[in-house]
């Protein structure tokens, strides 16, 4: 029951004490939660980038529509997901799978040319709106490992991705921002949300058994 | 440590044994982490359809592209997002809200007003890409649950979704299949994948610290 309970226990915080720093070990943590998320194909179409400079994250406040608490929290963990599949990209991973497995070359490659040949036919769009999905399950997991170790955050879709985008310099790197994920520890006092009680819709009405 | 543990735990498994059954008590535990995943704005765009029947599991194999294991699985949970958002689904939850909270009616009036004004003029498409991956973060945190039981599971994309729609009977519903993930037990002597290693990409070429 770990998981449920830390799922009972987090909640979208929406004050920091900015005094209190998530420590590096526990970031890392975190971000490993992302990294071991299964992707499609086990391809990990999405990165992490982990704001900690306290310059950088006064900067993300007006890409975040003004909400302080990208400059409150501890760290900014933003993901940006591939904005396209490539032929070198596909490759890449299966030739780290090829090397980490001690495979003979070439093993994926009838996999391979089938991902290539769904994917690379399609617009870079229809891509990103594939790559962005995975860049959710890692969020997901991100989002628990943080619950787990008590530590807070605050998932957020709502910023200006171009803006985001060009302040990381991200497409250049082939990337586009999809989610931001603030953590650090709720400001007990003045966090309106904290007391509030943690709404979902009854199971009888989110799930159906067949 | 517990998460990321059974994050290095888990794998795609592709062979189980249908000898084997997942307990209800477990189906439902895995069934409410994806309750309890955060989701934008707390609207829970999605709903799990939990499929043991194996009539029905067996009509899923032609739809999953022939593969056996949507029949062999213990169970099969099927992750379906709102087709589109409406007035009705934006109030639904937010009315839920004020009645658990024991708020005033009406007083998530305005926060509902922004939603609609950016949800109600786009299309279904581009609604149903934002409800979609709202799935994801519930079908990440299932597969946690599941390792955390040690319960196998794997995490699908590949199948007909419009055979998968017509099927259950979705679009009646106001709603789109996103994603399967079998569960039950490995089959230990007969899954390919099981011996091999986990890859993932370096961390250092997944994470960046800015």
């Amino acid at each position: 029951m770990a998981l449920l309970k830390d799922l009972e226990w987090r909640y979208a915080t929406k004050k920091y004490d900015p005094s209190k720093k998530v420590s590096q070990e526990d970031v890392d943590k975190i971000v490993e939660a992302a990294r071991l998320a299964p992707t499609s194909s086990g391809m990990q179409q999405f990165r992490v980038f982990v704001v900690s400079s306290p310059e950088l994250k006064e900067k993300l406040v007006p890409i975040a529509n003004g909400q302080q608490i990208v400059a409150e929290a501890s760290h900014v963990l933003i993901f940006a997901a591939w904005d396209q599949y490539t032929a070198e990209r596909i490759d890449s991973i299966f030739k780290l799978t090829t090397q980490e497995r001690g495979l003979p070359s070439g093993k994926f490659n009838d996999y391979t040319n089938r991902l290539k040949a769904v994917y690379l036919k399609q617009t870079p769009e229809e891509n990103f709106v594939h790559t962005a999905r995975q860049a959710y399950i890692g969020f997901g997991l991100s989002i628990a490992q943080a619950a787990e170790l008590k530590i807070d955050a605050t998932p957020m879709e709502g910023f200006n991705n171009q803006q985001l985008d060009e302040l990381l310099d991200l497409r250049s790197k082939g990337l586009k921002s999809v989610l931001m994920l603030p953590i650090g520890y709720r400001d007990e006092e003045n966090d309106w949300l904290l007391p509030m009680k943690k709404v979902r819709n009854p199971k009888e009405e989110f799930a159906v058994e067949l």
